[in-house]
């Protein structure tokens, strides 16, 4: 548990660099970021390098006592560099390349910027890679951002045919896997194949899907060079990515998988504002951000970081970059930190330390203003260093590993497939696994987020959110966990090549659920399906909204499967055989909590209602409760003693930990 | 009336085809349409033909005792032969050419498509022409399907250019028919033209509205094309075309003159869900359609088809292509059969034998299931089936053409012209000319839909939604006709050259209608303008909306024209002229329906109001009674004896057929 | 005061010229704009010139008596020029050149329309200088119509390199003064800097406020050039321009520096339509126009005409341009002439004389109906020049130039930053202004609207919209002027660079307000928050929206500065410092109105609530009163004899005039 902060030393006169990181210390904070878009200060024309300005603000940095973050440039190429390598640019759907004048604006697949970055890297890591200062290491920053995944340049395309020939190996093994006989769009080799844009109509969406997946490897193989590049010039230090919430058009997970931490970056008011939530809720949450979206996140990173994971960038104010940017309230800055560590962060790191007054972020807030003085978030900042000591002081291993009661599966194809193959035109899956989380949160329940190839054992409950292709051994893992299993909807839909599976959906799955989900329609906003829980006399239960799977239950299985729920037709809209629980629909939030309930209490776990502004988690002995709410919540059962941080009245944006 | 079967042999093993077809026979299929997507399977690689499946397909139906309708391949060009003639692809309004990977990917313009098609039409109907299983053809697929009727690649722009001349014959006359002298757009040749694309501002309306008819006449001259070899290869088979509800960037009825059938694919639930109507009415009819939707496009197709039209794609379950797609109810794939059999069609052809596990349309429904087992639609066409020999058995010539005592006047120009030149942007044809037709329907009253060109003796009633273009005779027409006459606003308002007639609207309907529309008005949605009709005390006998004109009686013509309604300000709402009516504004529904009884009693036409569920239907001595609604309807007054199909009580989604 | 029209003399036979000419004159009409579109009429060909028609046009109007506003025809070169120089397309923001095919397809930056227009506008200008009936010139017609001003053409980055150099000097200065160091966008010289478009997530904001004062600037050099052409031929003819109300894409100041009548075409239904006003308010005022638009473009443009302003086109009836085009109510087309004239109008010309049968504009009304004959615009204008002589009779000095006690300041440039850099979606500069416009004009007020360099001595209340960048002098002009100065949020807010003022905002302001704006939120539209004034006990006083700033006062500053208002959490909502207010957000109206009320009586002004459809306005010794509304609007205080148009009664849609 520590705190770390952004800095920009090339966004300020050197003269203030000394009293900048004495400032730091003295907030509190123990390490520092730096150069992840500093390219042009670093090389400032072709092959001159210009280290003198680093190599003092590492100094000055080290010289106070702060561990460095050195970060590669690369997500910043320079002017100069695009102007002799055009190639590098990005092309976007409509054929035009991305242009030179923001950030991003590279293509994984190019081979001059793969050439350009294993040099900029190399000089970099050759540079600071001992660097007595230099702790740790970010690649690039925040991949993914602004849309940068996917191009469809040349060379994205020739690249792509490679991928394909990996994959398939023949191009009649191609044709079968996508079915290309439907509309004659067979290939007679794979140079033929072009990237599926632009075309006619939808595109075929087994060749989306694949080329989503391909856009995706070209992230984890570009990610995987820098990772050699400095483990190799800087043996010892943790290297780091920081992820952006929400970003998912690659898989986080093979990503992650070449990394020692995974980071991420926490701005809740911009995310709330830029996701899918209704626009009563962005006013409700408005200063605080919903209170599961962050530690969504945290239990998505921590799932997939080999060290503890951190919240490399954590909002400190108003930012920028939302349709709208609302002030946090004054505690939340405090709030979100504890709320990260509770889930188990290594470290929060606030970015930035001084909001710059120039540029596209200038309306970013830091822990400090323009001007110099410390802002709210940096007073809180200095509060949350103050807690942690308490905290330290009452626990040494508050920040231990541990495993929850209670696993989400959350899958990045999944998305793709969905986005790209929706069958109602709202089906979005980040949304349908967040409310599963967020239904398992508001009982009071902790939650892995694991990929669908995690170890399960151990488990009490799993719960599938949506997910159309599951892996062959996935029926057999669930069943050894021993846990109660809930599946969404449209699980087991679908086979890796994005076809029907030949016994119908759940495909893979109909070993542990005999099932047959033999029609399926989806429900435009204002249509609900209102739903009936077996044994209750009314139809006011609940409602499935967005989508319906039909489900015969066949005859010979008819007792292996129990209909626990029937939609006003008739229809079964849950149905469980076992331990195995299938919902058809996905039901309102009520519905769905009650359901979670009733099967996490069969599994042994002790849930609680909390009120839809309290969050707890426990780790390391220690309980932390966090009040999003605006009314004071009391934890009438905890002796005064226990209390570490805070006190038994838990104030709105109040933090309480105890033992 | 018999019922077909869209089949893909190419899409299952060639071990399946036998059991297929016997299958198809014993549910009562008496034909099957196949290969319309099959050119990549016809014709592997450039030159190279692979006959032996579809020869084998082709002998196991006919086998089987199946009428085969063969189909040109041509809305699916394959990969190899966009690689040697890239100038295929048509060109988007973003100046791009859209790709090769899903369908219709092809410029109607393209002198290389154009040669391409020939020879693999000449090659399928050369094959086939003669072979005892086939009897039927179809050229292409949709055509318009996914916008692809206008290009503006450089060999549309070419022919466009012969067109104009061909129409104009002078620059000059060009010139004075659009009146480029107006922000100087006068052109000094032909060559000087280009498409009416990527203007500052709008482009010239005429030089748009040109743009559309010649692509429109591209349509109609590459489907002579095609009729003109298969009437060649294969004399004696009729030939058809499907045409998809509402893609109107083509003139149907130009394209059905060559035709012998015209067929349509009807879609209720997607067709609802794609077009104008409002949210609620969405949700209203969610699983059952709009009642008047398939009904107003058989008669449509009716009109244009010399043969008995058909239904040659029925949907038989949930598709896969609108933004919801719902499940239709239990029983509505057999109401929407006998709807379609009510209204005239001599083929109902479901869409598809079974549902294709793979590709875009894996999601869409058909009369099996992926794994083979009949659907619910594969069990209501078997009592379709059944249904028919009953009616057959009561009623010889059950489908035999009659003349209905309504005519609506329908026209794709019109939908051009509004689209291009709308002066109101909520101004949609299609959804003003189907109110109109679905408030006669209401009445109980059996429709023609006409051409404004079609002889119009024998209707008593002839109903004429926004017209703007009318031909020189029609006013003659109308008269001579003896009917009541309801024409709707903007009627006569624009000259074929998209010009204001000199003595201002309604233009050459002036004879007739001695009224002189001097101004007009557009209304935002939420502005109704209330209309009192002639006698009445109140404001509340409904609303115009979308649209004024307004009409000066003219002084010396005062007598001859009747106000029959004003609206709030005093301006004529709705006059008349003897027989001939004009609407000043688009009214209300229940206005609509009021004011087309009294018209409809005036002439000598008995009408009912129908619940808004319940749709009736008289042909060949029969009466059809469909029940959209959700209530039981019963005919009290029809004798029980004389029920071919049902019983005087009809239940939802349910059909009664009765002498 | 006096009427125009314009007249399109190549519309229509020569025949009809006389007659129209002596129509217009017996109207009232005392001038004619003629032959901005007539390019192609002047030069069929290349070179070859044809003034035939257009010397008897001119002829023919003279001799009827009748002044020719005569035009430079540029806003429509013809298709030949384009042919030759397809440079002088300009391109749009998706790379692509926009098209021939409807007006102003030129690139301001374009050499080759340059040198083209100096050949056209010589020409032109030499043909009718000096001949007797060319009394004014117009320059080409609506600058910046259909978004027009910004090119992404290689011509435009060329001249924008140039631009660049010129203001910065030195590449190291414009990296200095944009801060490209964020993100690595530094510039090793200006050859690198390309057009801010199509990157991948924002361009750098000074980077594209800068674009946008070059494309601003690029107008003003090029009106420039056809001035100086015109005046080297026309000595003593006055030089206008039509400016188009909102087009803001460029710094009108700046071009009417040059002219000498600055004009505007006042359309205010189809402004209604297209502005930002909510669709109640579109419903509202759908068939008057909202009561303050017009008037403050009146009161922009009179601010920056060196001679009387005029309404060059004045809206006559339905226009055809808006979304949907409603018909103005009987009485308006006279009332918005008089509230040109109540605002100091020389002329308002009526557009156009006659409705033109063909092409783009068919829907436009004119004074005529396209079978002419007088349209209520017609008789409604005929009426206005008898009202004109009354008011002449009554008083000489009608028109005198005055100067009111409050002014508004204006700016182009706000614009600009405020949508490049808006931080919250909504935050719409000219709604902003319009909104405190609107405020003061509900009060009874006369309003000027100047630049932010207009002598401000003499106000007695000055109100400034949110205002980002203000000159180096304003806090000292403000102080000067000893009036009440109302700031809007964010004012003082940037530096000329767009950067963030080194103390924080108010920046250069904070001389005469010493407040430190440490934090800013915006808040979406269903936020709002309450506010509470000094010494009231509740929080009903009202609301702000879209905006907050968070005010420090100061610990030395306490006394400087007082706390007239607060929000709810407390935070200052607005601050004054003597005669200096500042609001930290936008008041919902009736707040602002309140407030303004308060303020503007402390002036010493004279306020009175206006029912919202009343406005008045005070000039030349006459009061002139407009009903806007739907009552009847009763001056019980004016004696009957003052009266010199209409009556203590003033009707909806009516008029009064009085001493």
């Amino acid at each position: 548990m520590r705190l770390g902060v952004c800095y920009y030393p090339e966004h300020w006169p050197e003269s203030m660099w000394e009293d900048d990181a004495r400032r730091m210390k003295a907030l509190g904070i123990e390490q520092v970021r730096i150069a992840e878009f500093a390219w042009s200060r670093m090389e400032p024309s072709p092959g001159e390098y210009d280290w003198g300005w680093l190599d003092r603000a590492v100094d000055v940095l080290g010289a106070a006592g702060l561990q460095v973050v050195m970060c590669t440039p690369t997500a910043t190429p320079p002017k100069w560099l695009i102007d002799r390598h055009p190639d590098i640019l990005p092309v976007g759907a409509d054929g035009r390349p991305r242009t030179f004048g923001s950030r991003r604006h590279y293509d994984f697949s190019s081979p001059s910027y793969y050439v350009a970055s294993e040099r900029i890297c190399s000089a970099v890591a050759e540079r600071y890679g001992k660097h007595p200062a230099v702790a740790y290491w970010q690649t690039d920053n925040e991949f993914g951002c602004h849309n940068t995944v996917v191009s469809y340049s040349p060379a994205a395309v020739g690249r792509f045919r490679e991928w394909l020939k990996a994959r398939y190996k023949t191009i009649d093994a191609l044709n079968r896997a996508w079915g290309t006989v439907f509309w004659s769009m067979e290939y007679r080799s794979f140079d033929e194949i072009d990237a599926p844009v632009a075309t006619v109509t939808e595109a075929h969406p087994s060749h989306r899907l694949d080329y989503r997946r391909f856009a995706s490897d070209e992230v984890a193989r570009y990610n995987r060079m820098q990772v050699e590049i400095i483990r190799a010039h800087s043996p010892g230090r943790p290297v780091a990515h920081n992820f952006m919430q929400l970003f998912t058009e690659f898989d986080h997970y093979k990503v992650a998988a070449d990394l020692d931490v995974a980071t991420w970056d926490s701005y809740p008011l911009g995310a709330l504002e830029e996701q899918w939530f209704a626009p009563e809720l962005k006013a409700k949450w408005l200063r605080t951000g919903h209170p599961d979206f962050a530690s969504f996140n945290h239990d998505v990173y921590r799932g997939m970081s080999k060290l503890p994971f951190w919240v490399m960038e954590q909002q400190p104010g108003p930012v920028n970059w939302a349709h709208w940017n609302p002030a946090p309230l004054p505690g939340m800055v405090r709030l979100w930190s504890w709320e990260a560590f509770a889930h188990g962060a290594g470290c929060v790191s606030y970015f930035r330390w001084r909001q710059a007054p120039f540029a596209q972020e200038q309306m970013h807030a830091g822990l400090n203003t323009p001007d110099n003085r410390l802002d709210i978030g940096g007073s809180e900042a200095a509060q949350v260093a103050e807690d942690i000591r308490a905290v330290l002081a009452a626990a040494e291993d508050a920040n231990a590993s541990i495993r929850s009661k209670v696993a989400l599966v959350y899958d990045y194809e999944a998305k793709w497939l969905f986005e790209i193959h929706p069958q109602g035109a709202d089906f979005h899956y980040p949304r349908f696994a967040f409310e599963y989380y967020s239904a398992l949160r508001g009982l009071g329940l902790d939650v892995d987020v694991v990929p669908v190839d995690a170890p399960l054992d151990g488990y009490r409950l799993i719960v599938v959110p949506p997910l159309p292709v599951v892996p062959a051994d996935f029926a057999e893992r669930l069943t050894r966990s021993g846990a109660q299993v809930v599946l969404g909807p449209r699980t087991g839909s679908k086979t890796a090549d994005l076809q029907i599976p030949a016994s119908l959906p759940p495909g893979l799955l109909a070993s542990v659920l005999p099932a047959r989900v033999w029609r399926v329609e989806s429900l435009r906003p204002n249509v609900t399906e209102p739903v009936r829980l077996a044994g209750s006399a009314s139809l006011d239960d609940g409602v499935g909204r967005h989508w319906r799977d039909f489900i015969e239950t066949g005859a010979s299985d008819q007792d292996a499967l129990e209909i626990c729920a029937r939609f006003a037709d008739g229809h079964p809209a849950y149905v469980r055989s076992g331990a195995i629980h299938y919902f058809a629909s996905l039901f309102d939030d009520a519905l769905t909590t009650r359901l979670f309930a009733g099967i996490a209490r069969e599994a042994g776990l002790s849930v609680t209602a909390l009120g839809d502004g309290v969050r707890v988690s426990r780790r390391g002995g220690l309980t932390y409760v966090l009040n999003y709410g605006e009314q004071v919540h009391t934890l009438a059962d905890v002796p005064d003693a226990a209390f570490v941080v805070g006190s038994r009245e838990i104030q709105p944006q109040g933090v309480a930990v105890y033992r």
